[in-house]
């Protein structure tokens, strides 16, 4: 990550040519003008990603899961202990997560990063060592890293995604695990986004309502003591998480690199929130896999002007709504390669009136 | 379809002993309660349609178009002419329809059925031929067929369904084509309903606004012919279509074998509500794939009390919005199947106030 004026790659616009060639293509396609909906979007999105028309069909989809510990769970933020993050890392070591299950329905590889996790993970199989730190302090209380930390969480990520695609991955999924990371989250979204914190604080993986105002109150903290506008390097080292920058250079990564990817629920989005801070125009790359049920989600897809493909009332993480959109990549570009030109002339629908 | 009381095989109730060991096994997973959203009740419902408990992964899916032509297409329902029908089975025949490229992607094997196709299609290689007539008389001028013909096609869709489960089918998707198909499908949905044709007739493939008024007027009349309530026989053959009554007899059967099925968009659901008065339970078996753009298609979830998976804007048919939604039955089933217990005891969320 030493090209760009910065910390990271800088990100290229979208390919306006490929482009406008998969909207001809579309439009002489065997179907009435429009009407496999949000798909043409969808297959033109990804012409202006590769920069190829038709998109190439996605073959080698790799799901990356940063995991990482947050020390505000010790202030009350999560109804989980930080131990159960090694507990579901050792889950999806084992393939025995949701992301497993769902991974193995779209042909996804699925690859475990450590990248901060408190409980060691080296033992288990298969999980990248990246620690950066032990989990985060808590956010609560003063920063959760140091700014040399966040760089080295983003660089992690970004690193990460390099080798994905040097293996063969032609779409990135992220996703992540981290006892109590939707507080971090909707401090992020909330900083950028200017949101007030009862906008974007939920029940995450199921607070209960009676302590929500608490958790509410946890990230109204952090975010006092940040500057507007703040750094992106200086707002994921102040309210942030490891594995949310992580996030963050994985998909200026990806942006970067033309790989088509897919984002997840609200802390996936947060991190896209600041990677399109770090590099303008990644998030203009994405595509939003689902509208997670956390408030926070639809406040920073607002922000980022995307629009989800799936509506599943899910709030799991771990790459699982991301996950579940890729069959839509997949048919997108399959039919814009696939489908024959209008039969014949005579098949024009006629000019109105005529 | 001798059994049962009258034309079609009786459907049972779902299995409740199976739905409700699916609810308890989805509270034990590795998951925060309700995290999976509604891949959870899709898992239930699966339980509850095949009896097991995790339901069996959807290895086989088999998708059936039933094509057909529609005499009212002469009376200007559509703004494209009834040959386009024909082209399409040779387009779908050819492997090169958007249905084709979309079953790639889900792995599903797709049959087009000719049910009452106009042109000649017993050319075209792997189309089964099963027409009872070459399209239906224009439902704005008197019944589109007899109650004979409408039989017979209920039993086509029957037959077939059955022939593909026999085949190994685990999952059946219904899809149409027949240029015109949008206006029997309002009518019926208007009939079964009590919906004002205002209210389910829309432009299907493309008719430009200012002829929307006179294919209202074509719904109108046709429907004005019905006694209500009125037998499904003598609304299907009333107002009804060729592929339309196959698809009902196709789902029932479905229904009846305890078949995972999957509904498309607005003709699939005038089947739909056509199949669950023929045999009353048939709607409680299905899964809605998707929520057409097409108005009617929204009239006829909400009396059928189904929730579609996916809104995508798309409104082409042939199946295309059903097809897309089996990887979501498969992570359903996989996701229960695959997924661990609760890592520890010390995993459970606290109490509130602990």
């Amino acid at each position: 990550v030493a090209d760009g004026p910065g910390l990271l790659p800088s990100v290229p616009a979208l390919d306006a040519g490929a482009m406008d060639a998969a909207r001809r293509r579309w439009a002489s396609r065997a179907e009435p003008p429009g009407a496999l909906g949000r798909l043409e979007g969808l297959a033109v999105h990804l012409a202006g990603v590769t920069g190829m028309c038709p998109p190439p069909i996605i073959q080698r989809p790799a799901i990356v899961v940063f995991a990482a510990d947050h020390g505000v769970v010790a202030d009350g933020a999560s109804a989980w202990p930080s131990e159960v993050t090694g507990a579901m890392v050792a889950t999806m070591a084992a393939g025995e997560a949701a992301i497993s299950a769902l991974a193995r329905v779209v042909g996804a590889r699925v690859t475990v990063v450590d990248v901060g996790v408190g409980a060691p993970t080296a033992h288990l199989g298969g999980v990248l060592q990246r620690r950066v730190r032990p989990g985060t302090a808590s956010i609560a209380r003063g920063p959760a890293m140091s700014e040399r930390e966040a760089r080295q969480a983003l660089t992690v990520g970004s690193d990460v995604a390099l080798e994905q695609v040097t293996a063969g991955a032609d779409c990135l999924v992220g996703g992540e695990m981290g006892i109590g990371n939707t507080t971090p989250a909707a401090a992020l979204i909330s900083a950028v986004t200017g949101a007030d914190p009862v906008a974007v604080v939920g029940p995450g993986a199921g607070l209960p309502p009676e302590r929500l105002a608490a958790k509410r109150e946890l990230v109204e903290r952090a975010v006092a003591r940040l500057d507007r506008p703040t750094d992106p390097l200086r707002l994921l080292a102040e309210v942030g998480g490891l594995e949310i920058a992580a996030l963050a250079g994985f998909y200026v990564r990806a942006a970067a690199g033309h790989t088509p990817f897919v984002v997840d629920g609200v802390i996936a989005l947060a991190a896209l929130c600041v990677a399109d801070l770090l590099a303008n125009g990644t998030a203009a790359r994405a595509v939003a896999g689902h509208r997670s049920a956390e408030p926070g989600a639809s406040v920073a897809l607002a922000h980022l002007g995307l629009e989800p493909l799936l509506d599943l009332d899910m709030r799991l993480g771990e790459g699982t709504g991301a996950c579940l959109a890729v069959p839509l990549l997949r048919a997108a570009c399959q039919a814009l390669t696939d489908m024959a030109e209008l039969p014949s002339p005579s098949a024009n629908p006629p000019k109105s009136g005529t």
